[in-house]
Parts: C-alpha cells; sequence; structure tokens
C-alpha cells in the first residue's frame, strides 16, 4: 500500500485521515496546531514537524487545507510541501480553493517531477467521518485512475472532470447550489412562518417533493429544533462564497440570485454566526422579515 | 362514490379528470373552450356548458384553473359555480392561487353552507398523469379527511396545512424553492460551462450529492438535450413568481435571491420563451454570461 | 378665481391647501379628521364634512391621500366625491398610486362630464410648504394648461407627461430613482464608514463631483447628525416601492437593483422605523455590515 | 516649479499632463506605447523610455494607470518607477485602484525615502480636459497641502481623506454611487419608455427634481441620443465594480444594490460594449425588458 502524507487535520481531514489508517494505508500526518494529530498518532501515524518533513517519504501525499492562504503556507511556504517532494510521487490537494491555486500547485509539482490531482470534496462532518464524501477531481486521467483505491477508501462517488482546475471549478459550481439551498429554505421557511405555517409540516412537504433535497432534510430538521451547531462553518461558507464571486469575476459570469446570497452570508458572519453551522444565515433572513422565531 | 363536478381542464385538469373517471368516480366536465373534453366525454364523462350547470348536480366540486383572474371567471361569475351550488356540498380548489383569494373562496362557499378547501399540487405534466402529485390543503381537518380517498386517487401524498388560506400558502412557499432550484441550476451550469467543463458530468455530480433534487434530474437531462418542451409552462412560473412576489409583500416577507430570480423569469417571458418549460429561463443566464451553449 | 375643493390635509396636502389659501382661492376643504382643518378654516377655509359635500359648490376638485386605498374610500365611496360631481368640474389627483388607478378615475370622473388629471408632484414637507414641488401630469393638453396657474401657486415646475396615467407613471418612475439614491448613499456611507474614513469628509465629496444630487445633502446632512425626523416618512416609501414593483409586474420590466433596494425597505419598516424618514432605509445596511455608526 | 514625471498617457493621463504642461512645469513622460506622447513632445515634454528613466531627476512622479496590474507593472516590475526613485521626491498616483495597492505601495515608495499620496480623481475625459477632475488623496496631511498648487492646475476640487489607501477608498465609495445612478437611470428610463413615456419629458423631469444629478443630464442626453462613445469607458466601470466588491469582501459589507448592478455590467461586457460609454449598461435592462428603443 502506499505510503501517505496528510496535511491538514481539520474536521474534515481529521476524519479522512482516520479512514485512510484504518484501511491499512501508512501514514505521516502534519498539522500545524500538532495537538490535534494525538488520536491519529495512538492509532499508528506518524507525526511531522513541518510539511517538508511530512511528504519526505510518501508515496502520495494528500494537503486538506482551510484556504488559499493556508495554501500558500504549507505548500508553497518555508519548509512547505515542495520543499521537500521528489520526482515520482502523486500530489492531492482537497482543498476547496480558487481553480487558479490549483493550477499554480500543478505547475509547481509537474515542475518537480509530481504528478498533481486538485480533488475537492462534497459533504461535511458526517460523509468524512462515514466515508461518504463525493470526490471531483482535475488532473491527468491515469492519475486519477491510479488514485482510485485510495478515494474510494474515503468517498461514495468520485468524478473524474477533466484537466487541472476542473476539479476545484466543479467544486465552486456545486457549493453555489449549496448555498442557493440554504438560502432558498431559509426564504421559503421565513415566508411559511410569517404566513404562519407549522414548520414542521412545511418541512413534511419539502421531504416528499420533487424538488426536496437531501440538505432540506438534514438542514431543515436541525432548524426545526434551533439547532445551529457547526458541521460546516458558516465562516467556511462565506469564504466559499467569496470563491464563487472571485471565479465567476474571473470569467465574467453574472450571477443574480448568488450575489443576493452572499450578502446575506456576509451579514451573518457580521451578526457574529461565523462559528455556527452554515445555516445559520437562514436567521438573517428571519432578522429581515421580523419573524421571532421559535417553531 | 362522490358524483364530481370538474371545471378547467389545462394539461393538469385533464390528466386529473381522467384519473378520477377511471377510479369510477361520475363526472361531469367544464371547461370554457369545450372540445378539450372530448376525451374524458368518450371516456364517459357528461360535460356541461356552465361552471353553474356543472356543479348542480355534484357532491363534490374540484376547481383547476390557471390564476385569480379565472377563479374570478368561473367561481364567482355569470353562470359561475357559485350560483349553482347547494348546501351540503364541498368544493376543492385546486388552482395555484393567492391566499386571500383561497380566504374569498371560502367564505363565499361557507356563506351557501357548502364545504370548502383549499388544495392546490405540486407536481406538473408527468405527477398529474401518474397520479403522482402532492396536496398540501387547507380548511377543516374533517371535510380534509373525508376527502382524503379522493385524494389519494389523484397524488401520491396529502398534507393538512391548517385552515383555509394554508395549502395556497404552502404551495407559493414551495414554488419559491423550485424557482431557486432551477435558478441555482442555471447559474451553476452556466459557470461550469464557461469554466469549460462538461454539461453530463457536473450533472453526473448533481445527481448524487447531498444538494442533488429530483428537479435536478429531470430539468437537467432535458437541459443536455436542450429540450424546453413544456411540462410546466414559463409563462405561469411568471405569475407564480408574481403571486410569491405580493404575498411576500402584504406579508412583508424580504426575500433577496427570489426577488432576483424574478427578474430573470420575466426577462426569459421577455425574450419569447412563457411557451416553453419553465427550465428556459435558464438560457436568460446564459445570455447574460454570453455563453453559447451546444452541449 | 376657481373655487377649490381640497381632499387630503396631510403633510404634503396641508400646506399646499394653505399656499391656495394665501393666494386667494376660495378653498373647501374636507379631511378623515377634520381637526387637521383648524389652521386652514382659521385662515378663511370652509370645511365639509363628507367628499360629497366638499365638491359639490367648486370649480376646480384637488385629491391629495396617502394610497390607492384612499382613494377607493374618498372619491369612489359612499359619501365620496364621484357622488358629488356635476359636469364641467376639472378633478385633480395629487396622490402618488398606480397608473391604473388613475385611469379609473379618469374613465369615472370623465362619465359624469367631469375633466381629470393626474398630477402627482415630487418634493417633500419643505417643498410642498414652499411651493416649491414638481409636477408631473397626465390628461387632455387643454386642461392642463388651463389650471397651469393654480399649479404654479404650489411648486416650481409643471411636467405634462401625455394622456391620462402619464403622470402617476412618471411619479413612479422618479421614485425609482429617489429609492436607488438612497440606497447608494447607504451603501457608499456604510462602506466608508467601515473603511475608516471621516462621514462629513465623504459628504464634502458628495456635494461636489458630478455624481451630486440635492438629496444627498439634504438627507446626508441629517445622516450626520444622525436625525432620522420624517418629512417623507419610510412608510410611504415602502408603499411606493411597492407600486413600483406591481407597475413593473404589469409592463413585465425586470428593475435587478431596485427589487434589491426594495428588500432593504420592506426590513427597515419590519425594524419598526416605518414612522422616521425614509432615509432610515440607511440603517439596515449599516446593521447587516454590523457597523456601530456614530459620526 | 517642480520637475514632473508624469507616467501613464490615457485618455486622462494625456489631458492632465497637458495642463500640467501648460501650466508651466517642466514635464517629462512616459507610456508603453510612446506614441502617445508626441502631442506632449511637440509642446515641450521630454519622453523616457522607462518608468526608471522618467522619474530619475524629478521632483514629482505622477502615476495614472488603467489598473491594478498596470501598477504592478510600472512600478513594481523591472526598469520601473521604483528602480529610479531617490529620497526626497513625492510620488502621487492618480490611478483608481485597490486601497490595499496603495498601502503598498505607500510601504514601498517610504522605505527609498520618498513620500506618497494616494490621489485618485472622479470625473472622465472632459474633467480632465478643462482641470475640472475632483481629486480625493490619502497620506500624510503636510504633503498633501505641499502638493495642492500642483492640484488645482488640474481639478475643480481638492479633498484631503486621512491617512494613505483612504484617497483610494473614497474613489471606490464614490463610483458606487456612479454605478448606482446608471443603473437607476437605466431602470427608470426603461420602465418609463414600456409604460409609453417620452424620453425627453422624462429627462425634462429629472433635470429639476431634488433626486436630479449632473450625471443624468450628460448621460441622459447622451442616452436620448442614442450616442454611447466614451468618455468613460464601460469596461473600465466593470473593473471598477470588481474593485469595489473585491473591497467590500475585505471589509465585509453587505452591498445588496450595487451586487446587483455589478450583474449588470457584467453582461454589457459580455454584450461586447466594454469599449463603448459606461452608459452603454442600460442598454442591458432594455434587453431585459424587452424594449426597442428608438427614443
Amino acid at each position: 500500500m502506499e505510503k501517505v502524507a496528510f496535511l491538514g487535520l481539520g474536521i474534515m481531514g481529521y476524519n479522512v485521515s482516520a479512514n485512510l489508517l484504518k484501511a491499512g494505508y501508512p501514514l505521516t500526518v502534519y498539522n500545524r496546531t500538532p495537538e490535534r494529530a494525538a488520536g491519529l498518532v495512538n492509532a499508528g501515524a506518524q507525526r511531522a514537524r513541518t510539511p517538508r518533513e511530512a511528504v519526505a517519504d510518501a508515496d502520495v501525499i494528500m494537503i486538506m487545507l482551510s484556504d488559499d492562504k493556508a495554501i500558500e503556507g504549507v505548500v508553497f511556504g518555508p519548509d512547505g510541501v515542495l520543499e521537500g517532494v521528489r520526482a515520482g510521487q502523486v500530489a492531492i490537494d482537497l482543498t476547496t480553493c480558487m481553480p487558479k491555486t490549483s493550477l499554480r500547485e500543478a505547475a509547481a509539482f509537474n515542475s518537480k517531477g509530481v504528478e498533481f490531482l486538485d480533488a475537492p470534496v462534497f459533504g461535511s462532518k458526517g460523509e468524512s467521518r462515514d466515508a461518504g464524501l463525493w470526490i471531483v477531481s482535475g488532473g491527468k486521467r491515469e492519475i486519477f485512475d491510479r488514485m482510485l483505491p485510495l478515494f474510494k477508501v474515503i468517498s461514495a462517488t468520485q468524478h473524474y472532470m477533466g484537466e487541472n482546475g476542473k476539479g476545484t471549478s466543479m467544486k465552486l459550481c456545486g457549493n453555489l447550489v449549496v448555498a442557493s439551498q440554504l438560502e432558498a429554505l431559509g426564504e421559503a421557511m421565513t415566508l411559511a412562518t410569517k404566513a404562519g405555517l407549522n414548520a414542521e409540516d412545511v418541512l413534511g412537504v419539502l421531504h416528499v417533493t420533487d424538488f426536496k433535497s437531501p440538505i432540506f432534510d438534514g438542514v431543515g430538521d436541525a432548524l426545526a429544533r434551533r439547532d445551529f451547531s457547526p458541521s460546516f462553518y458558516l465562516k467556511l461558507m462565506l469564504k466559499d462564497a467569496n470563491l464563487i464571486s472571485s471565479f465567476a469575476q474571473e470569467l465574467n459570469v453574472p450571477l443574480p440570485a448568488s450575489a443576493a446570497t452572499r450578502e446575506v452570508i456576509k451579514t451573518a458572519v457580521n451578526r457574529g454566526w461565523g462559528d455556527e453551522n452554515a445555516s445559520a444565515m437562514i436567521k438573517v433572513i428571519e432578522q429581515m422579515a421580523g419573524v421571532e422565531v421559535k417553531y
């Protein structure tokens, strides 16, 4: 089995690492705050002190960070991944970032003889724990195929989207849909509430019609309990909304509803809800409507 | 079995009538353009010349029209339903209309001793044909319960939402979600296309993730074939978007993204696509983005 | 001089009436709450108990109400204006209302041999007091010309816009610009404040450049003092935003930015600021931005 | 008189340079395409082959480029301004750019003993020619004061906004208002046109009311002639709209209407109108409304 170096042990990264370890992959991990690695080390992982050190001995390098800036530090920075790589390795970045950052990584890795896949994932805490993520990847087809067994250990489906940057492009398009669905849920539930409908009754309808979505089930049920504990941080959804805006700016694509939605998400973070679940953005619409919600 | 009068034989009304007939309900039908009734008459239905005549002998009156204005004519107008009713009947309006129109109907019917349910349906051509509609109804609980056997002949699920007007309120909240889904699909597909992604690959991802929705499957596949033949007319989606806007105005509920979406739908109708499928609104976003789409 | 009946003594109507009286026009006034008329009666006006009574003896009938619903009552209702008119009179409605309401009034008045002008006004408290309003009017050109001397007593400029309904159409188009200016001021001031700019410095720039506007001067200075005392009620601005939305719906005109602005105005009223000045809508943007403003 | 180096001879830069020359300032100019300098050289200016060479002998360095990327090349690039400066000079950047770019310039210049002002200007072709620009500047107050005589040669008013970056911050806030006014004009004129109003009549009203603006006069008159010849390129307005979006993202300020407006501007550029005047964005709204405009 390939030796894997894993960089970035956030909520998602930790769970993905644990699944690789459980499947028997020899694993070296790196995280900026090293204490996060404790559980994995107990379960048999090695801990490296720098990204450079982490990747030295690996066959496959997996990176899963919070944003482009973190990639800048961990991959391109001093003692970073690029200082430790050698020809023949495969690097995979699972981070949701700008497609142009994926392209920059691809060029940097390739110049050192390292293959590169951008391979961000859909899903959040639960899916990362249950190996139920959905992977969308860009790079060479044969590298994608070669990595499939490893991908299958951490994900439910694996989608090859084309050359480098196409995985992250797909990720941003998908996140646009996620944000739209949360906004739609918030608008519909707020309108329904002010119309005197019962929230559970409304969710009951949303669960069965042809505009249903698993997101409505999960978020809707939590909403009915007024539970905003994070499985996907609102502040990361703002990050994604900003990435989508930047990507659409590069391609000069007008996104009328998503533009409106981004302003709602900004407001939610200004309200101080960045560390709650992304669904907390719905509270902005409730407040705009002057609705005192207690389902 | 109750004798049913059915008023309004549009795409949906025709299919619902046919299912009632097939289930053995004695049926009298009325449509402004009487030729629409031919198939039903051949299958055993009676044809009435006026709404008044249609309802005279019925136990249950079902109304399924295009909009509030049509209700004005068929229900409240000369030779209309209200002129023909008698105490003890049950009237059910399946039309998507303003909740205040439902309330006005309820008051008018009740004043003549007729029970009333507003009971609009989700679903379009296919679901009406296959008795797969989703009914959301407002009125007295016991009347709803009494009508359940009849509802089950034409629908997959039946949702009691509360007093009169709550069915149509729910319908508008649901349609808000439908319009949001189409807008999100259009924005995501356009961004993806301009980013060089393959449409079928993108749809493949949308089919499996936790933001999937049956609407993306049906509309997405048709979109990939550039098929905009109507199962739900774009012009009716504009009507609904306008109803949602009016309803939100009455309740003073801000709907930032839905407001942006309505302007896209208006544009689509101005482009001349009102008689195409609702999904034709996506072409507006493609045109705004300057994308020449040929999947 | 023509005998004038004046119906509606709100902030604006009172001031306009006072100017007519000062200019020597014999004046009969009507207001739903008759105490509002006290000052005018002291200055020589007659007070009528009903609209019908008010107009009986007039040459010119002037109507200035809050909205379409008030027109419904005062003009079309029992003991309303239409019951008191006689052929040869001229009726002028200064209310901001739907153009289709103007058309309905025109038809009703004309059927009684009464000429009709829709003649809403731009300007608020100060301009109505100082005879500085801007009148935009629809109807027959010769009637407009005949009324010019009277118009000049209450306004700075008088604009003939075409047939009936064109005055109110122009009014709604102008109010669209007013709302846009307030929204732009709010967005610019909020962005500036969060960027650490000094509000008075920013207003100093807005006072001189080619995008300056008298509205920025008046509202801006009040904003710098955090003075939201009403010269034009926010709740009336919401009424107007809703009229614009309805008018744009009738004509199927997409208004992307105005649609976004309407949702801000709705929010402001939900915050409880309906009786403050229209500029209070700016506080919504400040709150969305999480800005604690104390200039 | 100070020796001035001027870098960037676009429409605006050329006119500003010509005014400095006319006022007697010894002038050295640089432009990427050197032919642009011909008229100035004939009138007595020196032409430099590189930014570095241009600034070597100057007391004051003025920079006026199209965007942040051009600053990157001309100021920070090889043979750029920073390679030629010496302690004691004053550098002034008139470019509309990100405030953080101003801060980066300030730091770079200061580290070489060069004082720096960010000093972008409002106004377009006409104002630059007629020395009627409005300057908004950030930096040390005493440097601003020292530069006032020079500023007065090229501008109508000069506004000190605070420390470095505050000039460019003010510029973006002002451009937000400009874009809002063009959008408002476009929406109002389109609604008016579809309502059957005469464009010149509408513009006549916009010229006198308290929501008038010089921009409505200039743009409105050109619009009535369907004249979209550039005095401020639409493509630069898109650049500015994108800067505003990025700046608001940095500060996390929601801008609901400006966000909607940006999507309209994007669409206008996708239509191929980037080299027309900014007011060409109004044609997008006309097309969305299905209005065939021929005033």
